[in-house]
């Protein structure tokens, strides 16, 4: 049983989407083929980009996707809803198409990281779980990645679960961290339902129940002799707790043939203490003993330790990392770009005073350009849905504000980055493990330029409209008084 | 069935917790009777209290632990355990007492808020649940107090379901909200599960779903002719949406003796908005037309709008409260503070030269002094367990490290705060509703001064401890070579 099976998530649902369904069914329209675009407009913390999570729960919860007698009843209860509306959720049987970018994937602003097409109603249903699960799994696989990417090669390991925002933050957010490349997590439940790593040794608290910190970690030393990572700061790191370490390792460990494997700090000024704690294990030849430091880590902190020459192999990071702490939203959102009319489908679009809140219309398609030699992602382009990029040879793309600004692709390949997960309601997701997620999201990283990877200032990467959509778009803000007036450089098509 | 025990939630613990009590168990010194303290060191935001919240999820999550088969072969196959450790899963039995502060209580730094007494394993194990579950409950209480305070009567909307770090954040934290002061929630579920009010109408997508503005407000008023709320902003608030929704007052509903009931918002400057939409509301005889606004909000920009005379008469508030965005984490710590040993209570405390992170020892009370007249709350004080406070008239506080600082608290009544909601392992606590909860969260939260419910440097309400207690933390000091030296004031009996 996975781990949204575990209950009906079919009532999580913002309760606008059932009284627009209801009016959407009272005027005839319900079944009208709509197309929506889930989006962001930002990466968290400034970042160059993020990285897709959700998909999996997301299939999880449309397939299980049924209201049951209690539901109905309550929702009878309120007295917003008809009679056939209900019987129309009693027997309700999903049919939509979805899209999706593969989890892993690192994916840009302005781009649809997962399209739904279907009968308005059931599209617009899904919002609120869609929305929810890849903006949360999202926010947390974009995280680990930074704080991965600080680390440098040294593992991360995500110890959050008690500062969670509820049993789903730490379960899932565990198993986002792990796809954003964090090694492991302390939450069981994490290992036993999506066979994550687990980690974990000791607290302050199994110190203090002996009557010494050495007899603490003999204890601990004797239970678990090929695994033991010592807690040194309970009392004092450099004056009781490395010293301990270091008789453990020789009076209990080397005669019967092994060796303390670690030893954590958590307080006090890291990079001062690993330097010392290293001179002290090294000196009594403890060189294999690996120094793992925690307490309020994050990307940036990790980044300034190392470059302080820290002596630090590995992090444990809590808070920050489970709730994104310096951004814990992820504004993703679910808008309409399309109503089918006699087959054809009619572009959609929200105009705005900001225009930055101004939708792009149209069933859409989103292209990565890869470099043929050196599989650099070059650019990622937005097109209609038809537009055929896989045989060209050559491509002009260009900033679909600063139109004068092109560039012209070539010697690339080309992939669309959104993958069928259900057709005609039937889930058609293939299924993958979790190693094989975190092993593409690794490897897809490496296609990107370092000066997208940077925390300050990347460089933006080009996310572009093909001519055709853009054409589109600007007939649409025309329409409506807002189309860019006499263009001094109109692409060319 | 509660929310949690939709899944069996044991396995939702740190795995240190585990490794830590198999080695209690090789020691035989897993059945000692332990005692821990729930506590946190610092309000979020630097507010001037917090609300307690998760007290029913806790006991729901303690109820239901056990182990199945599926848990234990799990553990079995990571190799770390014994099977005499498994035996013991396998065959769990909650015998642990639990103390809580009631829910919606407001509570305060370094004060115990949840205690528990029982068998080191079982107190150990159930530390990271615990915390994980109060702190995002109590997170959300909190915020929502803030942002209800900041609306002064008009009533807040939670509309964050979307952008919470995943499904339990969603719903327990609509709880949360709720529990806070909030008016309702857009969560579906919530209404489901837990019988709070829902809200919901439309959003842009639906009027973009139609010919026109007016005709997507038509359909919706013949839908909702008694719960009509228009949102206005999907093209020009004050030149399309607010005469469209004058005209559907006057062409649609007043003929079937209905009136529009609301306005929202989701746009562009709330104040200059609200003000005209205000004007033409009144101008078109809409006086009782309610104006809701929405859009990043949160309790400044609220205390704002309302500074400069914004006619907003309810908020609808997402990201900034379901994530309490502003600070998104809860610092509760779960601390060992004393051992049983021939019945008597050893107390245990962790030094640290971070001089915050000390823990105070000992089995404790948590006392809150009321003045007898105003029911005003004068302070807390925690005490050694056993300490009556009942039967005195007078009592003099003092700050626990400037101890100088006295005061003499006169003509009070004295109430404990934490009340058992376990007894041996078996449940003793009585379900409240929802609404009883927050209504006591608001009564509570009058008995504050106002100094204490001010955003901005609220006064710091007084914890402090009782001489025996401060007395007995201070000898623990010494013993640490950490004493308070020749105080000029020592404190009096």
């Amino acid at each position: 049983m996975s781990w949204n099976e575990r209950t009906n998530l079919s009532m999580l649902t913002d309760y606008y989407e059932l009284t627009m369904s209801q009016s959407y069914m009272d005027q005839g329209v319900g079944d009208k083929i709509a197309y929506f675009d889930l989006y962001f407009r930002h990466v968290p913390e400034s970042g160059g980009y993020a990285i897709m999570a959700g998909v999996e729960q997301m299939v999880d919860y449309l397939q299980a996707l049924k209201f049951d007698k209690k539901n109905i009843d309550y929702l009878r209860s309120t007295g917003d809803f008809s009679e056939e509306f209900l019987d129309y959720l009693a027997n309700f049987e999903f049919v939509c198409d979805v899209w999706a970018i593969p989890e892993g994937t690192p994916v840009f602003p302005n781009e649809p990281i997962v399209k739904v097409r279907g009968p308005l109603i059931q599209a617009q249903m899904i919002e609120t779980m869609l929305l929810l699960t890849v903006n949360h799994q999202s926010l947390i696989a974009t995280k680990s990645s930074r704080i991965v990417r600080a680390a440098a090669g040294r593992p991360v390991m995500e110890f959050g679960a008690r500062r969670a925002q509820g049993y789903d933050a730490s379960v899932l957010g565990a198993r986002a961290a792990y796809i954003g490349g964090a090694a492991g997590t302390s939450c069981t439940i994490c290992g036993e339902q999506f066979d994550i790593p687990l980690s974990g040794t000791m607290a302050h608290s199994f110190v203090l129940m002996f009557d010494s910190e050495f007899d603490a970690f003999k204890a601990y030393a004797e239970t678990y002799p090929d695994n033991t990572v010592l807690l040194v700061d309970t009392y004092n790191t450099l004056k009781s707790g490395i010293p301990n370490a270091i008789r453990i390792n020789k009076e209990i460990l080397e005669p019967i043939g092994k060796r303390v494997k670690g030893v954590r700090i958590d307080s006090g000024d890291l990079n001062y203490l690993s330097i010392e704690a290293r001179r002290l294990l090294d000196e009594a030849g403890m060189e294999d003993c690996v120094i793992i430091a925690s307490n309020s880590l994050d990307e940036y902190l990790i980044e300034t330790l190392l470059m302080q020459g820290s002596k630090i192999d590995a992090f444990g990071v809590g808070e920050r990392l489970i709730t994104s702490r310096a951004e814990p939203v992820f504004g993703g959102v679910y808008k309409l770009s399309g109503v089918e009319e006699d087959g054809k489908v009619i572009p959609k679009m929200k105009v705005s005073d900001n225009f930055g809140k101004i939708t792009t219309p149209c069933n859409k398609e989103v292209w990565r350009f890869y470099n043929k030699d050196t599989n650099q992602a070059l650019a990622d382009l937005v097109t209609i849905a038809g537009e055929d990029l896989s045989q060209t040879e050559t491509y002009e793309i260009f900033h679909p504000i600063h139109t004068w600004k092109r560039k012209v692709l070539s010697n690339y390949e080309v992939k669309q980055l959104l993958q069928p997960v259900f057709v005609g309601g039937k889930c058609v997701y293939e299924t993958k493990s979790i190693e094989e997620i975190k092993a593409f999201c690794m490897q897809q990283q490496t296609t990107l330029w370092d000066s997208v990877r940077r925390f300050e200032n990347p460089q933006v990467y080009y996310v572009d409209l093909s001519y055709d959509l853009w054409s589109t778009k600007q007939q649409l803000l025309k329409e409506h008084g807002m189309g860019m007036q006499e263009m001094m450089h109109p692409p060319r098509r």
